[in-house]
């Protein structure tokens, strides 16, 4: 029987690049989910709000798709499941925090009734012929598992995001020791995560990040101190509230996802605050500034959120003065650069401190380093190597790294999205890609924006636009009233005349050059126009503006 | 008589922003120009192509500018010229290559009949009452000078871009010994660049990199060699050519600018290269892999540049396989990191081999860090510091590091551009500002895009456009053809019905509500499509396209 004992590996998303992560694990007629996450738009997809993964092979396979298992409650991993729960259904199985953090979103979607498993790092789950198990990992959200995927063929190993931490804020050290028995046991595969790769050493402990707030607390103690990081990262959090009430300072909460995450966090049992720490913001004015503590989200710069609106001067409730230390707890993820310094400038401006991470040691990262993922592949000895979540150049790092403690280079893959690696007990090879992409999603709209949107959006973005009007009598074959133009987005001021009346001449002369017939082809005189106006304004103005010739006929 | 003996210190750009660097020395009645340079657009300025500063002050002054005094080469001091030379003509002086450069940019813009100085490190030129001395810096471009301005209240020092280099390239170490005598005569004001303010200690000796070229050019002895750098970068480009002497490789020049800039550095004599080492880029072929470098422009990721075409597969003579090794010998320009990020990963994707920052010593910065600009305080010894060249982080900071060296703290002026610091024996206060901004360049066009054709710009870049035309009889109150809809950049698929049939209708319906007067309200009815419109397709898709409600008169 073809596909008989043989265990497919298609990445849907997380190849290439960084985010929308989404795996599937095939065993026969069975199919595992791991991860489902979003991306955020690069630059030239204008307009876009996020980009998903393409799902129209699990949509096609749908009767095989026993369920999806999380790892996390990062965006990367769970931020698209609101959308293809809308063509899919499927019980989803994760920790409480993961399912927590789900849950607000898909409240937010209005989406009920979806099956929800609750599991805790050791727990076992038998979903169909395989058996899925959660173990326990140091990530930067409480919380976070790798997976061992227990299947006829050997244990699959997919390592989440992961870091390890001897020294963690609150949760476990990484499960080392169940890791280690699991590659004892015999990992067919492993799926190993690169973010980190391209740096030397380890991954300094959380909990570093915290001797800092004490030191940087000690130190102003006159100021008001606001902090911005992720909302996600309750670890973070945590060490703020307990620097707050060792140094009793109040705590308010500013930015909707970081009411959200530590809402949730609180309610299960993922943040310790004592009774009376955490303020509301209506409330701050009752304290002095050395009392408070703020912490809000707005670390990458992002133009809607809290810091950026204090920053601006935008935010109803708080206003910086010279008093204020604002620190921000996190690295800006690369293409953020420039937002998170305009926002660093734009404090300053107000004559408030800024600390940030060139500063001091006011961040970790929570990926691992170079020597944790040698640790990591050293424990699984995997007999096929999948380096995932990483651009190219971090995914051939992580294989170099693999082959250099043991992995044989031929078991070492590096796949696209949409690639398939079949395995079976005596070889692994690729067969045919399935469909793979991302899905654009601009507004209600989910993959409705296509390359032609874009490329008009960023025409339009460049020098404008220009709309000819014109109408016509196709009886008469003649103008009736027109050329009219308008324009947007595109302005030139010439030294000498109206180049808008220059441009309707040149229209005028295009459409005297018709005679009664040629006058109602179009599509034609459409082209006409648009090449005698592009060749106008180009050569005035060196611009490009979309050019929008409209005939209404009468 | 007033203003008499006052020294006045205007910034036009540069301050509170890295590029645009232009400085005005006013004595009396006249008027000393320092650089005069553009910056690059911000993310937000759609379609924009360079920024320069506003002249308008030097434009009402013209009768008091005597000259244009530049410190270097690079975009940043000298860009803007072309543009201000068509408003006001002046004198301008700088070295050989500085004005050799600055040649090449005057043909491209069919500028003839300007008056150029040649003036090298250690010349002194009287201009009017004041006295401008070329002092030896080190940069990353040759013939870089700090300025030594001799007025009748003392020295001003412009520190120009430079860092302190004690084994160059070519050319010398910084005058240090010239800086320490204009100390000691005494100077009353310095303006200090700021770009590596935030780095502790020194900068790097660009000899390092010569050795690491060394080592690489020695272990890749059967690989095709490509570097991308600044092509401004002569130094860089000196010491790779060196390298391909040194082991019998010839040398492929790439990209416009590297072409230009090369031509000019080698006639004017700052690169020395044997006969025979370049060759040109269609005798590339006569050559095997391991007996050629490439040297390109593009190590920013820029998207016409030649190393981004090459890594594209759309370079018309240079095609990439596993057999080549690509060296980035630059730092990404922060908001360049992802362009460079994409750069990496395309060549990877060729199997080719890259090589960049942050796995080894193939780039060293151009500008002092700390201890550097301590050093050049001490010797400068100056009444009054104002640093320039930087945001305001980077402003603050070397501040407090002017005051650690012994400058009070109330000698030290943090200047915005446009504003006006008025120096006296026995005081500096600031004056009246005048006006300074950013004016754009578009195509032809220099200051007619403003915020309005920007606003237009980010709108249709971020949801499209949509254009409801109709014909109107304003003889007889009556709609005569349309409503007709176009869009652009808008699209959106529902699941059942076309979204823009129920455009037509919604429309069609506002058009209903008029009767034959108010239908020829032909304002208020524009406002009543476009809000009746907006509505309709914000709650359809939550999208907000620019609509533009045309009208035709029949």
């Amino acid at each position: 029987m073809r596909n008989s004992n043989k265990l497919k590996i298609i990445p849907l998303g997380g190849m290439y690049e960084i985010g929308k992560n989404m795996t599937i694990i095939e065993y026969r007629d069975e199919i595992i989910v791991v991860d489902c996450g979003l991306t955020f738009p690069e630059e030239e997809m204008l307009g876009i709000d996020i980009v998903i993964p393409d799902i129209s092979y699990l949509i096609k396979n749908q009767e095989k798709v026993k369920a999806l298992v999380l790892t996390h409650g990062h965006e990367d991993h769970i931020g698209a499941i609101p959308y293809i729960l809308q063509k899919i259904k499927m019980p989803i199985y994760g920790t409480p925090l993961t399912l927590g953090l789900l849950e607000n979103k898909l409240k937010e979607h209005n989406l009920g009734a979806v099956d929800l498993n609750v599991v805790r790092a050791g727990d076992n789950v038998k979903i169909g012929k395989m058996e899925v198990e959660w173990i326990s990992v140091n990530h930067s959200i409480p919380d976070s598992c790798a997976l061992a995927i227990k299947t006829p063929l050997g244990y699959v190993y997919h390592s989440g995001d992961f870091k390890v931490d001897y020294t963690p804020i609150s949760g476990e050290v990484i499960d080392l020791q169940r890791i280690a028995k699991i590659g004892e046991k015999g990992v067919i595969a492993m799926l190993g995560e690169s973010t980190n790769v391209l740096r030397e050493g380890y991954t300094i402990s959380e909990s570093k990040v915290g001797e800092t707030f004490k030191r940087i607390f000690s130190a102003q103690s006159g100021n008001r101190i606001i902090i911005a990081t992720f909302a996600s990262n309750v670890h973070r959090v945590q060490q703020i509230i307990n620097a707050a009430e060792n140094f009793d300072r109040k705590v308010v909460l500013s930015g909707r996802s970081m009411l959200n995450v530590t809402e949730t966090a609180q309610r299960l049992g993922y943040l310790k605050v004592k009774k009376g720490t955490i303020i509301d913001i209506k409330d701050m004015h009752k304290y002095k500034d050395e009392d408070l503590v703020l912490i809000t989200t707005g670390s990458q710069g992002e133009p809607m959120s809290a810091l950026t609106r204090i920053a601006y001067g935008e935010h109803r409730k708080i206003q910086l003065t010279p008093n204020d230390v604002i620190i921000l707890s996190a690295t800006p993820i690369p293409g953020n650069e420039n937002d998170v310094s305009k926002v660093i400038n734009k404090i300053m401006e107000t004559g408030a401190k800024v600390i940030y991470e060139s500063l001091t040691e006011i961040h970790v990262s929570g990926h691992a380093c170079q020597e944790e993922l040698k640790l990591i592949l050293t424990l699984v000895k995997p007999k096929y190597f999948i380096p995932a979540h990483g651009e190219i150049r971090h995914l051939l790092k992580h294989a170099s790294i693999a082959e250099d403690v043991g992995v044989k280079k031929e078991n070492i893959f590096i796949m696209e999205n949409g690639n398939c690696l079949e395995l079976s007990q005596k070889e692994a090879k690729f067969t045919a890609d399935v469909p793979a992409g991302n899905i654009l999603v601009d507004g209600l709209g989910v993959g409705d924006v296509g390359n032609i949107v874009l490329r008009d959006r960023k025409h339009l973005s460049e020098d404008g636009l220009i709309v000819v009007v014109v109408s016509i009598s196709k009886s008469e074959g003649k103008v009736i009233s027109g050329p009219d133009i308008i324009s947007r987005g595109f302005v030139y001021v010439r030294e000498s005349g109206d180049l808008m009346d220059d441009a309707r001449k040149v229209v005028k002369a295009t459409l005297d050059k018709c005679d009664s017939k040629s006058i109602t082809d179009w599509s034609s005189l459409k082209n006409n126009i648009r090449d005698d106006l592009k060749g106008f304004l180009f050569n005035q103005t060196k611009r490009n503006p979309m050019i929008l010739p409209i005939i209404m006929e009468n």
